[in-house]
């Protein structure tokens, strides 16, 4: 499938795997256009939780040109980790959604802490398109850069890493 | 996550496990409301195939109701396999499209017979949501019947059956 700026899935897999091999659901989870939390649950076969490390709305500053925003906007900056059974980190995810893009039905929902965003999306039945952005292995770990696109501009900038060793 | 009628990932899961059990990418296709095509590509780290079987423009029948239509407006009706490496069958999917959904900018590529929905709607950006309408084990092989849904209406509706038997 293509993703990345016009690169297939194959082909982005290819580029990571120069650095080192990945597993399948590392495979999986690199290149999704879809909800990471729904592939990670299904994957476990056990709900996963999400845990908020830092979370404040500040203004958008280097942040503005990728959201399409302008420097002094607001935004909600989250940092959380999606934790599996026992509290194992399994991703970590820092995000940046412009305020102004927030529809009041779903702002209480995107502004507390502990709702991935996958589920607000489908609770509030929104439509929406994800773009990979940047797809690398750095330290061994695989680290993802996507936006989530509603109603034509960026609903939400996501940088993830991708934990668990066993995968 | 929610997904079927409010059920989450797990509570599918588990519902089709009193069937029989289910290796981790099969939880991960059943449950999946992102493209199935893109996580095959990814599991199996090569390009799947699209093959037709069958594709019409025929009246929308008894299938108008679920897609929001009058009996006698036009669909696109779709048989395909994906297949993998050496022409095994992974998926069998049926579908039904609306033409007076589709946009000239894609209809031609939605009416093409070797595209998968999911590259299509990569290519042309369109933002949308999938909704599960049902997931179940028939015959040991598991079945799902879903929507994907763009600007409030059903743009396609698709049977999938799941085949692969080393998933």
């Amino acid at each position: 499938m293509e993703t990345k700026r016009g690169k297939t899935t194959i082909e982005i897999i290819k580029s990571l795997e120069k650095q080192r091999r990945l597993s399948p659901i590392e495979r999986i989870i690199a290149t999704t256009t879809g909800s990471v939390t729904q592939i990670l649950e299904a994957y476990l076969g056990e709900e996963v939780g999400i845990h908020t490390i830092e979370q404040r709305v500040k203004e958008a500053g280097e942040m503005a040109e990728v959201l399409g925003i302008r420097k002094g906007d607001k935004v909600n900056y989250r940092v959380v980790e999606i934790r599996g059974r026992g509290g194992r980190v399994l991703i970590k995810a820092v995000s940046w959604t412009p305020l102004k893009r927030l529809k009041n039905r779903f702002k209480d929902d995107l502004m507390r802490a502990d709702i991935p965003i996958g589920k607000i999306l489908l609770k509030h039945q929104i439509e929406s398109r994800r773009e990979l952005r940047d797809v690398k292995v750095e330290g061994g770990r695989i680290k993802r850069t996507y936006d989530i696109i509603s109603d034509g501009g960026v609903l939400m900038r996501i940088e993830e890493v991708i934990y668990g060793d066993d995968f």
